[in-house]
């Protein structure tokens, strides 16, 4: 056997994963028809071609071969950075998937499935009772889950670290104290003043005109339609089949003007950052998004930092009071922007403010955390989610689907992923001031409707990068520091003074 | 090694074939998409995509395993019927696969690739020229492939059994025979008679309106709208994931309304079959269509014997007319039953009316055979072919493209797959005749736009048979005869008679 060189040898790890991801993006494909167009009959061989072309994948990414190719390819001096960077992510992968015990990668799938299918019907029945004794087992399954994967400090770093690599609970407990601190007294202050109104919002927005709309916003954000596509479904989502080909989804409540919008643009901050990653590293983690926590600083920053900020409504503001005159003529720019920024704490966490959202994700991870280590058993844990919510969100939760039921995540054993909703809102204040600092003029730039510097300063610092750096890596390289509550803080600190004079 | 019973051999056989079979539908959700969704950008890495399912999908079903695990169990004698069947076809399915060497896949799939891209390059240019070395090249080809399958009598006889299993070069040169002697000379009785007026199909027919029709009669056909959708694409297609989701295409020409409406009903005929195969034999050879000729013989029964006919449009017309009453309301329902009926010679077989369009099958028919027999070679195919239209559709043809060049189907490899267009057409007057004599009142029922016993008798005596018959078993089976041209004959007579007055 002829000692293959490292260009030869990479080839064949880039031929191995490409053909990994094109089984991966073909599923992606049959999952966003299943959201979107599948006839109501096709679910059931739908499930289950999804699941073949799944096995196949874990199959191909599990192989000895593939395995001996990465150590070997581990060994080679002479890559260039990127190729030695891929290399390494995916030995790093490989090695994580390679812990799993057969039997425990089965179990989980069972428990999972079960675990769905017992939260579909404590929904029907708003019962959280049904769900426990399944939510208990999983618990159980993610502590040993922790263990297989291994972890310093505390176990839930062993599952945080599989959304947000570099995270751990200790940089969580500091920012959630800087929540408890800094957030709480903050909205205790809003709640103290008069409410602004956005009934205005609520009037009947036609659903074609709000279709338009989105798309002439998606368009000015820089999302390429020649690589990409919105559809309607019942849940908005962005889904990648590569970078010349990524779909976002929407909604549209007639009655609901926000609904649509926002989610538009959350959307389209996802999906730019999704065609922006380097197409040539197709298949590899250099070609990856960095994190959870980072995608989700893309979405927010469009959807908050920008799309909610005056200077984004003085631009588009005059052509939505254009095509809904009826509603809008006589509501001020002003109006419409503390409307649309109301803080106003309540139950569910996909519908809450930029403010108190934070909250709703505190409360997930202390819950979460309390399972692992044992300070929470899964008995009564409805009970201890509606007291976190009178504390923090002085609320009342009336009944278990507005409380604990709400969100789907710890059905499908997603433990460790809620955390990433609030690094993402904290790293986009972080990279907007970063970006407000770098841009010269990207406020006016943005009071105009030209988002091309912003564009083009995201897809240098953050998309282009793909996996390179972790999150933390990345802020420290694009901000200059690592992660920092007080940009958020300022940020909200400034909003809120404005529109509720605290 | 303990001896399987025949019942966990044909589990494992079914679990294997299904894998396979899902790979292939998650392929043909990626093709439908690419015909229907697909951003601009995204074709290329669709392309590779759905080349590196194939790839998996053919690796599987060459699988040395499953040779082993098909011959053991055709040794079963315990098997039902069906299962025995599904297991003596899929081993002839394996078996023929892999009497292909290697090398020859690979040189066929470069061909086909290189040969179909000269074509696209000759149709922009309008020059056969082109085409023509490729072209030579993949005759070599198909001559060689026609030797590796083996045959009896004519070469051409091993390409066609691979959309017709048991056709052959006698079978269709009586066909074709008959064609000339008797199409041939009502053709010209029509041609010395004066012509009927289609102009008003060729009046503005809104998109929209037309879209609800086309919807309207493929309900009415009993096509479950549950169990699949509709789209626009650019060629009009059916495809099918599993019989719980089949799909249709269709597009639209304000300017011509024959154009989507037939399309509907043809595809909707072939969407039916789909929709009526055996759902519990999914992946298995019972799950599949019998032949592309018997495909074909649903969708021309539908679209022509059913959606030509006289009977179907004195239910449907009222409901045409009110939609389109500034085109419609002054045409009498004869003069427009006598104008989708127009024969009229003409360059293009996929515009051609249902008489003419055998002569365009049989020319293609002469030409692919003489190829592989040696009597024409592809230098000058081009005068060929324009000699051939000349003696049998009386028409000049100006140039390549609306020549030679006109059909995709050589640039893919496909010889032996236009007569099974021919084919589809007289199975479907066959079996019209027979649903006749076996369904009392039919005709009746179709004057009321009635179609659930038609459909029923369809489901019963062809599609829940799946694959389990050849062609020929089928029509013996159903009609009580071989196929036989007279049946086709008739059914043109006295429909042309009552047109033309021939």
């Amino acid at each position: 056997m002829t000692t293959q060189s490292s260009g030869e040898l990479y080839a064949s790890y880039k031929t191995k994963m490409q053909q990994i991801a094109d089984i991966r993006n073909a599923i992606a494909v049959l999952g966003w028809d299943q959201e979107t167009h599948l006839p109501e009959k096709g679910a059931a061989f739908r499930g289950q071609q999804i699941t073949t072309l799944s096995t196949l994948a874990h199959e191909l990414f599990v192989e000895d071969k593939l395995g001996e190719l990465l150590q070997n390819l581990h060994t080679r001096q002479d890559l260039d950075i990127i190729a030695s960077k891929n290399a390494a992510l995916s030995l790093e992968d490989y090695e994580k998937n390679k812990k799993y015990p057969a039997r425990f990668v089965a179990e989980l799938s069972n428990a999972t499935n079960e675990c769905y299918h017992a939260w579909i019907k404590a929904r029907k029945a708003n019962d959280y009772k049904i769900f426990e004794p399944v939510l208990a087992k999983m618990v159980e399954l993610k502590k040993q889950e922790a263990d297989i994967l291994g972890y310093n400090g505390h176990p839930y770093n062993a599952l945080l670290n599989e959304y947000e690599k570099g995270a751990n609970t200790a940089m969580l407990d500091t920012i959630f104290a800087d929540v408890k601190t800094a957030l709480a007294p903050l909205l205790q202050q809003i709640e103290a003043k008069p409410q602004v109104n956005k009934d205005f919002l609520h009037l009947h927005y036609d659903r074609n005109k709000q279709w338009e709309f989105g798309i002439e916003i998606l368009k000015a954000m820089g999302y390429d339609m020649n690589a990409g596509r919105q559809d309607i479904s019942e849940h908005p989502f962005t889904t990648s089949f590569n970078p010349q080909d990524v779909r976002v989804t929407t909604r549209i409540d007639e009655n609901d003007f926000g609904n649509m919008t926002w989610s538009c643009i959350h959307e389209g901050g996802h999906a730019l950052y999704e065609q922006g990653l380097p197409v040539d590293n197709y298949g590899l983690p250099c070609g990856e998004a960095a994190s959870l926590g980072i995608h989700e600083s893309q979405s927010r920053l469009w959807e908050n930092n920008v799309g909610r900020s005056l200077p984004f409504w003085q631009y588009h503001y005059a052509a939505l009071q254009a095509r809904f005159p009826e509603n809008l003529q006589h509501v001020s720019l002003d109006d419409f922007y503390k409307a649309i920024n109301q803080v106003k704490p309540s139950l569910i966490r996909t519908e809450a403010d930029e403010l108190t959202y934070h909250f709703h994700v505190m409360i997930r991870y202390e819950i979460e955390k309390g399972l692992l280590d044992g300070t929470y058993s899964t008995k009564d844990l409805n009970e201890v989610w509606n007291k976190y919510y009178r504390e923090y969100l002085h609320v009342d939760v009336p009944d278990d689907n507005q409380g604990v039921l709400q969100d789907i995540h710890w059905s499908h054993g997603s433990f460790g992923y809620f955390p990433t909703y609030s690094l993402g809102s904290l790293y986009a204040a972080q990279f907007f001031i970063a970006a407000q600092k770098q841009i010269p003029g990207l406020i006016e730039q943005i009071t105009k409707g030209d988002y091309k510097q912003l564009l083009s300063w995201l897809r240098d610092e953050i998309h282009h990068h793909g996996r390179y750096y972790t999150s933390n890596e990345l802020c420290e390289k694009v901000t200059g520091e690592p992660l920092a509550f007080k940009y958020f803080l300022d940020y909200a600190t400034e909003k809120y003074h404005h529109i509720y004079n605290v």
